[in-house]
């Protein structure tokens, strides 16, 4: 009922990074993708089988790194069931290798529907007698947009099950700032304006660190509000996208930390899951390369910030 | 490339009304249920397989009489890859019983990923050369608090495949004004900031009828905003929830609609999918009693509005 759990992981292996699984068919090497699309046909689960073989892979190399993955929904959903069925293992796969999961949806709803997602992704679908985990993810992404009456049933499945959501409030992108940046008619910013509805909805969920279980995105590519934020929300653990790929460096990441090098997790994903094109290495070699930009990006960030 | 396919269907059939398919387990009649979950065990499966029939048999009396339906993704999310697969059969009846689909599912996300969202739900996946459908609605509703960025990738869609989407903008919840309401400095709420956004991402999309290819979400539980929101964004076609089970009554909905009686569509769920538990009929008749509420909703909406 805070992210002790992911913390714990934080500072167990001295590294606030998040790989993030977003895996494009053109990312997963040809001999992979040979072993299933040669033989049962360019079909969507071809696809779905050849894509859990490469997380399995960078799981495998990664897990005594990294402390969490973040699957990207998006990347699996575009193989209809074949792809949920891929997700559903590679969460398991993580999980049982001590990996902290957060799944990259972004849902929101409300009432019965948000409790639906959140048993979905977080908690357990009721069948009869059964509880039945569906995902078992450890957080989840969320938009915040229908307010409270989308919050609350996540709140309550991460109180029973010691889970955690990340709410966007500043994301990454380019046109981030179309809605989020407007300013209110009380001064704040919208993105600040959900940024303190974070702190609200984390009130009495916090942990030992300090933070709750309601963690904030809030993307790299803008180091200022990066900085402006870890302040204004001291109990709020951020979810960092946008660090490499995206363009953001790792100085300007410095400001989402705290004193303690704590509340943040930074997110790669492409520079990961492609470091082998990157290298221009032998693509068997795909997963050592991702564990050597794993281990790159871990000193990059570190030399930042003060995690003890 | 616009809801001009939608909008036909709801001159053609004069009934402005969509019917949400959010099978909850405890809707479905128990001899559905005996059908599996006593033989194959109550797992995700055995349930997933009774929830398509349960919606197949509604389909197979509703589609005569209503242009569309709306399966919410959170309700087969839940029983996993599963659900998904019943998701897929059933948008897959549904339109070949010449029914307009769309998937609630609130996605959003920006660039390559909003993508990946986007061919998943209305477009194609590639693998290889194969255009592979993984879902095939034809409309989904989306949240567009990341701005153009996460729309942009779904306007493609829409142009290639004349598909149509639905942005969140006042939804019918409790707490929606938290954040919706909340005044901007220039004067707006960001609802109608939202709902602005709306009309510029739809302005080079609009049909015969005049509405674009990107509709607005618009509770049915505010008829003000619903009236205030028909005049000031004439060329959105309204998603309207939040009618029937949530509290809206008929008469207010008349606002959301322009002169013509066109320019929105009323969803209604659990009214439907439990008619049978409301009339207190045999529950082998759960179908029947579903084909007399839609036509009760037809009728009762109709008397308000001038669809000729």
């Amino acid at each position: 009922m805070s992210f002790d759990r992911l913390i714990d992981k934080i500072i167990e292996m001295k590294n606030p990074t998040v790989v993030g699984l977003d895996p494009k068919l053109e990312y997963v090497p040809e001999f992979i993708k040979r072993r299933y699309l040669d033989s049962d046909g360019w079909t969507l689960k071809a696809a779905a089988k050849a894509i859990f073989d490469f997380n399995q892979a960078i799981i495998d190399e990664i897990h005594d790194i990294v402390p969490a993955i973040k699957p990207q929904a998006a990347y699996y959903e575009m193989y209809g069931h074949y792809g949920i069925r891929t997700l559903e293992k590679t969460i398991r796969y993580a999980k049982l290798n001590g990996m902290f999961v957060m799944t990259d949806g972004k849902r929101n709803d409300i009432g019965a529907t948000m409790e639906a997602y959140s048993n979905a992704h977080l908690g357990a679908t009721a069948v009869g007698e059964n509880q039945l985990e569906a995902f078992g993810a450890d957080a989840l992404t969320v938009n915040g947009y229908l307010g409270t009456d989308g919050i609350e049933p996540l709140l309550k499945v991460c109180r029973e099950r010691d889970k955690g959501i990340f709410v966007l409030v500043k994301t990454s992108n380019p046109s981030s700032g179309e809605l989020q940046d407007m300013k209110l008619a009380d001064g704040r910013t919208i993105y600040e304006c959900m940024g303190d509805m974070c702190e609200r909805w984390g009130e009495d969920t916090r942990g030992k660190y300090g933070y709750s279980a309601v963690g904030a995105v809030v993307g790299a590519t803008y180091p200022e509000m990066l900085t402006e934020l870890r302040q204004r929300l001291p109990h709020t653990m951020f979810l960092v996208p946008g660090y490499g790929a995206q363009g953001g460096g790792a100085e300007g990441l410095k400001g989402g930390f705290d004193e303690k090098g704590l509340g943040a997790i930074v997110n790669s994903s492409r520079a990961v899951m492609c470091a082998y094109k990157k290298e221009g290495c032998d693509e068997r070699d795909f997963a050592k390369a991702a564990r050597r930009e794993v281990i790159r990006m871990r000193d990059d960030i570190c030399q930042y910030i003060n995690l003890k």
